[in-house]
């Protein structure tokens, strides 16, 4: 199966457990809950889940499907809450759910999702001792992503971040869920340790990819294609690894912290272009996917291994 | 032993716990998650787990402590989330968490605080069945604790709230997560359904008298008694079972919606004792503790069950 159809297919079952579980709202906080949630998304951290469950035990009796769902709202919980931290107005195409709502009723909804996600591992088929490990390790992540968003948070302001300092707090950030995502699936399929760690680190490596992807996007696609506001990043003067690789070429990107046109924005990207920090940026994150290609090798020849080197090239190849 | 060396004792265990895991903090993100813990706190709810588990199995040789902890963390992860969304600027004589740092801050270190009461859970010596019921039972009472809270916020401005609507918001919002302490501590010590239960519905019932205390205390212990501000919830026009009773007894308290005077509110007090007011939210309150003792009637006579009904008793006597 190709990746594309395998992740339509999977994103439509998580979909439909979404519609199950969060789809008959009946109070403000439920539909605060379920607002972010239903609003689409592509579902790579339970597909991810999905496939590092089937490329180390294939056909297991048991259902981890509750376990991708957690993924997912562990996830949209993060949302909720950086979206607040970060004053975000909307997001997937809808207003956030602070804007909808209010910040009370944001912080609940983040609160009631986290929950969520740990009563649904709980409600996984696997062995308890696998189910414990992966709730032990979802919560860790938990810490280390709030670790980053504090990290990234302080960056503002700033303007000597290193290239070492961004990469921690992209791992923390993005890269330590895809982690969870392919670790947990892995344990609770019932694979060995090396298997474990292996689809662990392959999961932190490309979802640290994916990030700096996501800064690409920032910059080069139109916001029709992306759905995002092109050039945020400039325009607030973020540290990414874009703009500390500008930095250490001698480009200096504060005079675009303002309003930008589409034209100004591709000035600038020719700019960047022509010096190279395109191509170096791009470079740092192939990198970081054929590590965690590598890091997947130890696994047996199968579909599911097949795709997930697949998603590792999709985190670098889409929307740019 | 008696109740008040009981709680200082396993109070100064967990203060030791707490100084163990959270004494060391090395960045602003770890002294904000650590502040509210090392304010202090009478650790009711550690206390709780501990004498749950050694009602049902005294001298198991598990070690359960690390999930005494969990509850505690449990509990101020929403007290950070709660002081956030109602404003509050102080809290157990200290600055409130977004009040020192800011909103951000407090939001992520209530989020790591959560995260890490399921790690703490995670790291108990129980039996991995066990784990994962209390891990569902945390989880499932962290729901119902973000549905009580927006239920208490969605009073604000109602002037017709029932008795009945009350109750369900004190369960949700304080009562769950003392039962979850007596379920959880009954769980891993390897309690029979029965037992679960009973120590479950004995933490809702007391717990929900340990609420009701509160406002009873709001209103009569003096500041400097209290170490909280005497009439906050008059001065607020909050829905308590105080103001729904002096309601349904045609009191009008909405002329005391403002800065009042110790003599004023001692008028007040007077005025709601004459009608029988105080009495009759007392008399719910006992009646609570009364039916949290008659839950664990089923367990066998020990000195911690004793102490279990004390701790009723102490629910409702402290503090007034």
């Amino acid at each position: 199966m190709d990746l594309h159809t395998y992740l339509e297919q999977s994103a439509d079952v998580v979909d439909k457990l979404i519609l199950r579980y969060f789809g008959d709202a009946c109070d403000e906080l439920s539909r605060a809950t379920a607002h972010l949630l239903q609003a689409g998304g592509k579902r790579l951290r339970p597909a991810v889940v999905m496939l590092a469950a089937d490329a180390v035990k294939k056909g297991s009796s048991y259902d981890i499907l509750p376990a991708s769902l957690a993924l997912e709202l562990t996830h949209s919980f993060t949302l909720i809450h950086d979206d607040i931290m970060d004053g975000d107005v909307a997001r997937r195409g809808v207003p956030t759910v602070h804007t909808k709502w209010d910040e009370p009723t944001a912080i609940l909804a983040g609160d009631v999702l986290y929950a969520s996600a740990f009563e649904f591992l709980c409600l996984c088929s696997a062995p308890d001792n696998a189910k414990v490990r992966s709730i032990s390790m979802l919560a860790r992540t938990c810490v280390e992503i709030c670790e980053g968003q504090h990290l990234d948070m302080s960056f503002e302001g700033r303007d000597d971040v290193t290239p070492g300092e961004y990469l921690e707090m992209v791992r923390k950030k993005t890269g330590v869920l895809y982690a969870a995502a392919a670790g947990i699936g892995a344990i609770l399929a019932g694979g060995t340790p090396a298997q474990v760690e292996a689809l662990y680190y392959y999961g932190q490596n490309t979802g640290m990819a994916f990030q700096i992807q996501d800064d690409l996007i920032d910059l080069t696609a139109s916001s029709a294609k992306s759905g995002k506001d092109r050039g945020s990043d400039l325009r607030e003067g973020k540290q990414t690894l874009i703009s500390i690789k500008a930095r250490e070429s001698g480009i200096d990107l504060s005079p675009y912290r303002r309003v930008l046109s589409d034209a100004e924005i591709d000035r600038v990207l020719g700019e960047l272009e022509a010096c190279g920090v395109i191509d170096a940026v791009r470079g740092v994150a192939e990198e970081l996917v054929e590590t965690g290609k590598r890091n997947i090798a130890v696994l047996p020849r199968s579909p599911e291994k097949d795709l997930l080197e697949q998603v590792g090239d999709f985190f670098i190849n889409r929307g740019a």
